[in-house]
């Protein structure tokens, strides 16, 4: 297989995109092909240990930046590094398309170019969130791409997650939850009570929905897929991040407090820095857009070498354990599901 | 001034609900009633060291559980601690409620028997929120009232926010801020955006608003008074819960885990215990019910007798700086404000 590698989106592009692309390469038999400006990755590559025959380059001579507008980048810049690898991979000349760049832009491009998976009208940002206490990592989906959400949405996004779980970070039988303000069906929003209907419905597809979760529930690993609307992921990711800096903020601040709490520190540094690593999203491997009909993966855009590196290993299962199929499958599924749904109870009786 | 304690809400009531009137009522000079369990009261009341004289017990036969319905339990209760105690504040011989007792029902019969404060369609919930790398809190509004909202609901959370920040928590000037899922105006669903644009009108009535919050934000302080609807109120404080159990389990476990770092956890042992005590809603008064016609507290359900004790001492403020008073003020001047923002941009530039 060919992994498509934006070398120029992400903050610390193309260094650090290169140095990843090249761990990697000694890693997988899959041909890397970074795009972007054939000058400059080749001169990091030159600095960095890699396999040759698994990386090419593909030039680009525009860089789409956070502060394009995705729609008008897209649409403006078509040597840009992330259109080109985008043409590859609708061009059936790449598998799959990494980018750590303008996140608006990256899922505006995989629409517009790409396209969407027939049924699913609303693809997906899915999010790495780390589960403390199990030292594992849960699907927090949708992470920020649709603010607001129906019940269908909820629902696809609970049958993408699910697949991506299970053949890619090689959970089995994913535990899917809908984020709520109470445990019992009838709570929330219209959308979301109608998303708990058709998410019961959906046991009888394979889908394993252990009902609607609260906030309390959702760093405690109650499941590996955390099925939310955009608006309400997005506050979860960021106020994990907050809390866990905030938290290491004041953990650091009293462990040098005093001559006994530094004392105390000692002991406890290594201990507290496997606390800190859990809260690292360079180990996740990136985050997929899911509902896309081909796989893309956005990587943070702080992203470093091994963060890239985890991507791509990533990309991997994504393309070979047929990701894309299983949801394209799973959606007809869900459709079936959802006209039993909309029956009027009579009907359903008889 | 008249206080009306719920003595029978709550997990531990009537024994810690009593107990924290009594200690409460050596610190204040003003007339606890509480109502319940006349028997029970007194019993536990000989238990405690209290001041008589400002001690009251209104009998009441019945109780509302977690477990009833609110409206149907409002409606069937009549001889309720909760229902008998509004109707002590409906009737003048109360000046304000606390009960830790079920929220829908405070909330229910706060709505039914007392009514709204004219303008306000959509009471909420303020909740302290910790802001642990200052030592003090945030107002989070609404926590869980109203799990959709409109944008005028956020206006008229933000104003009330203020107030009570201000009168009853003693912040000059709370800064206000909307949580959305990115600082640009432009962000989020058009309940957001609509609602960033009465915010800002709204700086000339006197708020503070610092425009929109994310996630990453809410704990380190950005706002004094944070600004969402229920749905996203409701994750924050419990995912935050969820966040502060995870990370102490996962500290207690280090520190537990070998010779070395229990040596080092006696140094630092009191220092996490500050850190868990940031954590813990007993300090903190209480959340109020903002937009009710008359002055309602809501008191955490596991409050413990300190919790109530702090209850109460913030029904002070709560009372005899007219917050009420200001809320009605402040809904004119909103008012004034959305009137401006409906009226055409050409219209506004004459």
């Amino acid at each position: 297989m060919r992994i498509i590698l934006d070398g120029m989106g992400g903050d610390h592009a193309p260094a650090e995109m290169v140095k990843g692309a090249a761990i990697a390469s000694k890693l997988i038999e899959h041909e890397i092909c970074i795009v972007g400006d054939e000058g400059k990755i080749k001169r990091e590559l030159a600095k960095n240990d890699h396999e040759p025959k698994n990386i090419s380059i593909l030039h680009a001579s525009e860089v789409i930046t956070n502060e394009d507008k995705p729609v008008k980048a897209i649409r403006a810049k078509k040597d840009s590094s992330l259109v080109k690898g985008l043409m590859l991979v609708k061009n059936g000349e790449g598998d799959m398309l990494l980018s750590a760049g303008n996140s608006g832009a990256i899922m505006t491009g995989g629409l517009l170019l790409l396209g969407r998976i027939a049924g699913i009208e609303r693809p997906a940002l899915g999010s790495a969130y780390p589960i403390l206490n199990r030292g594992t990592v849960a699907l927090l989906i949708d992470a920020g791409a649709n603010s607001e959400c129906k019940a269908v949405n909820l629902l696809h996004f609970a049958a993408m997650g699910s697949i991506y779980m299970e053949k890619v970070m090689g959970v089995r039988n994913p535990a899917v939850g809908l984020v709520n303000m109470g445990t019992e069906p009838g709570k929330g929003s219209n959308a979301l009570k109608e998303a708990h209907g058709l998410l019961s419905e959906a046991k009888n597809a394979g889908i394993n929905f252990v009902g609607n979760i609260e906030g309390r529930d959702v760093p405690l690993g109650a499941a590996d897929v955390i099925v939310c609307d955009g608006m309400v992921g997005n506050v979860i990711l960021k106020l994990t991040e907050g809390l866990g800096f905030s938290i290491m903020g004041m953990l650091t601040q009293m462990f040098t407090s005093s001559t006994g709490a530094k004392i105390g520190a000692l002991f406890l540094l290594p201990k507290l820095k496997a606390l800190k690593a859990a809260f690292d999203y360079t180990e996740y491997g990136g985050a997929p857009i899911l509902g896309i009909s081909h796989p893309v993966i956005k990587i943070h855009g702080a992203s470093n070498a091994n963060a890239v590196m985890n991507g791509i290993l990533k990309s991997v299962p994504f393309v070979e354990n047929g990701v894309i199929a299983q949801i394209e499958d799973a959606v007809r599924k869900m459709d079936v599901i959802r006209a039993g749904a909309e029956r009027p109870e009579a009907e359903q009786d008889v």
